[in-house]
């Protein structure tokens, strides 16, 4: 059961309407006006909810269900129970998260600028923001209409920040322009100096880091990953990537368009990473690489070689991932004949 | 030298008072009413301090050590010098823990709201809470009797926290209930969604997260670790478990009771851990995984499986710990070969 | 192009000022008046610009240039296009960083104590110092001259900060002391207690962490990392060490100076790390080890026993480097072998 503490119940929709959200078929349903009050698990829905099967490994769910109305392709229909009204779909899984959007739509609490967040006078802020208490914005911020910033926040000087974006609480950012419709969670740390610095006789010199974040529209990253601002050249997020919590991206690394990073993920710096990409978590992404349009990277990969378009690697360090999993295969046959070996020795 | 700028000191106590605390024996104690000003190792104690034995490692420490008195257990309190004070106990490192606390007792500075912290009139605080400055209680907010939140921490709407708790400063909480007696460190990120969204023609969907994280009591969550809600179903950690700095807990994963999970760890989504398990520093739990009770993972280990109650795994992927060390040792007997015949070529 | 929204521009300067500034021999120069507008790689360098070639790589983009002024070593000078002008050095690279500095030197905006940061009435803060707003200093804290203190930062109780520190913003920093010029960037948590409990029939008994960190003069720690205070002894990073984003320190850990410690790295408790030690990306060194001076760990290395001064390791368990090469290649010479027993197969 979603709590309702946390989450505001947009509910009941009728079975047209949950059908016409989506565009699925109605079917086996006798009075297509009846409301449903929620959506809900196979195992644990009930006959007021919507529920979803997509999996040939939940037919036993599916057969069991008190699900009232369920999400459900064609090929899967005829495994219902006989009493359960179909939602017919090609697209059951995405389709419930767009109805679970409809029942629990994102929180945006009203308008308004708190009175203890300090809004620097030269900043701009856009129509039906919502600045939370303690939030910091600096001098010549510019923030779109209807953002949210979260409390504590730390907006630094001259930062651009797109409409409908959201900063989490005690988030910080500087140097950095920010798309439309951007998330970045609590406690990210977006354009601070990447790690860049020489060495001679007289010790250590810092190099200055002379360029932004840019990150595009439709961006996410996650609680407490950091973005390190680029060192001449910018660091760049491009539109629409998802990037998960404690994340570390470095300077002048240039991410390409619905990429997906996962936690723990680590790219150092000036490394190019394609479109489409996939990195699974505490992955390592040495720098100064090329990673093409569409790779996927296993998780835990240490990858210290350009990728081309396409691949899929694994391994440290990382190769094509057939040759990861018969590594795996072959190391496992060494440790077998060892064991033996002892067993008989 | 403890730096009593930083811990308050509640000394001297005798040595009466001391074997009293922890249930020990007096040996070799011509009066007992002699004050022990201070804790220190054998190696840095004098005769007014108190040290402890418990490692046949220590022998030689032990013999030129100048304590006035030691905690130490029978078998080898032979090895003292004949002027030092005994306290013999079966556990003399847990009961040096207990008596270190009763000489420098955790701080909890007087209780009192400070007046730029932000506190929703929606809000209750208990009895005896300590609210530092520019922390933000949200609307609706439960907390429970002699709380400590810290400077610039944010808790979210509808939050509950439960009696003796502490949350550090610039913490952030939301959508989430946190039990008695807790402690979660400064930075640390709880509630935020999971990493969760379907992709299709369209593009990507968020898939709403709906659920909570819910915290037991007495569990601990070092800095900038981050634990997300869940995506229906509960982020839960279980009774006394312990979370090391820079930890991700993903959606949905189920943590049993007294964990110890090690700095630097990754758990995805929709894992379930036992009880008792430990998992030590930089390893990764793939997702929706089921780990038994008292399992025990190496440092830098990558579970790909399921494990049992009580097996102890380790590498990547983790194999029972017997198994990694044979892979450990095969290939360092490979590359001796490999070694000598480059020798010989 | 640097975007001088975020940096503050400082130039023009003459030939005979650049000269000058990194002792470089001006050739091929027919007027030492002539000024220079911007610093700019060799491939978008225009002719009022100056650019740096160190490296054999460069070579073509060298020649290619338009870049009216450049950095360069003797050996490298007949590659140069005809009419620009050769700013001699051996150090190409570092004097570049050093010009970078002049041309955009590192922004501090004036001093000023915001209105809306809490300030103890018996902290101490020097001369010149910027306190932002937001930013919490606890009591008896001592900040030295010149220090930038970001927004919402947290300074503990005691707390002592040497001259011209900058500490990021939502930071938190507790039981420790900070020296001169360092940089703590923001997120970082300073002081918390170590990851330290014993455990018996009475559960889990947490040990008092009594010590401290110490920063040194001349350190950097990036953005998110976390360093925990000593159980006893102090947590000491040694002056001029550079650490990187979302690097954990355990308790006790003591590390020399001059060290880089690069991203997502850990160190476990009791740990020590000699001089000039360079530790690459997300590798682990286990608690209570010893590591020598100059040591170079490579990235994602477990480092599982003491090392040598001067010695070079990488792998898992870390081993020296041509071992770990070794690993590699036989490894991936077994791999081959099975593929052609497939193939054959």
């Amino acid at each position: 059961m979603t709590d309702r503490r946390f989450f505001s119940y947009a509910g009941p929709f009728s079975l047209t309407e949950l059908a016409a959200m989506v565009g699925a078929h109605l079917s086996n349903c006798a009075d297509p006006s009846i409301l449903i009050d929620d959506i809900m698990p196979l195992g644990s829905a009930g006959n007021s909810h919507l529920s979803f099967m997509e999996n040939e490994r939940y037919r036993e769910s599916l057969a069991h269900s008190k699900a009232g109305a369920c999400l459900i392709s064609e090929i899967h229909a005829s495994g219902a129970p006989a009493d359960m009204v179909l939602l017919l779909t090609d697209r059951p899984r995405q389709n419930f998260a767009r109805i679970s959007q409809r029942f629990y739509p994102e929180e945006m609490p009203g308008p308004g600028l708190h009175a203890t967040a300090s809004i620097a006078a030269s900043a701009r802020v856009g129509k039906d923001c919502r600045i939370d208490a303690g939030a910091v914005v600096g001098e010549n911020v510019s923030i779109g209409d209807g953002c949210w910033l979260g409390a504590n926040c730390v907006i630094g000087d001259w930062v651009r920040i797109g409409p409908v974006t959201r900063i989490g609480s005690n988030a910080s950012l500087s140097h950095c322009d920010i798309g439309a419709r951007c998330f970045i969670y609590s406690g990210v740390r977006i354009g601070q100096p990447g790690f860049g610095f020489e060495r001679d006789h007289a010790g250590v010199i810092k190099m200055p880091q002379l360029g932004r974040v840019v990150i595009e529209d439709d961006v996410e990253i996650g609680a407490n990953s950091t973005v390190d601002r680029g060192s001449g050249p910018d660091t760049i997020i491009g539109r629409g990537t998802m990037i998960d919590n404690l994340v570390q991206i470095g300077h002048n690394v240039q991410i390409g368009k619905g990429c997906i990073i996962v936690s723990m993920v680590g790219i150092a710096g000036s490394t190019t990473v394609g479109d489409h990409v996939v990195i699974a978590g505490q992955s390592g992404v040495a720098g100064h690489l090329d990673i093409g349009n569409g790779v996927r990277i296993a998780a835990r990969s240490g990858v210290t070689k350009n990728i081309k378009d396409g691949e899929t690697v694994g391994g440290m360090p990382a190769v094509p991932i057939r040759d990861y999993r018969r590594q795996t295969a072959v190391i496992r046959s060494l440790v077998r004949q060892a064991r033996q070996r002892l067993g008989k020795g």
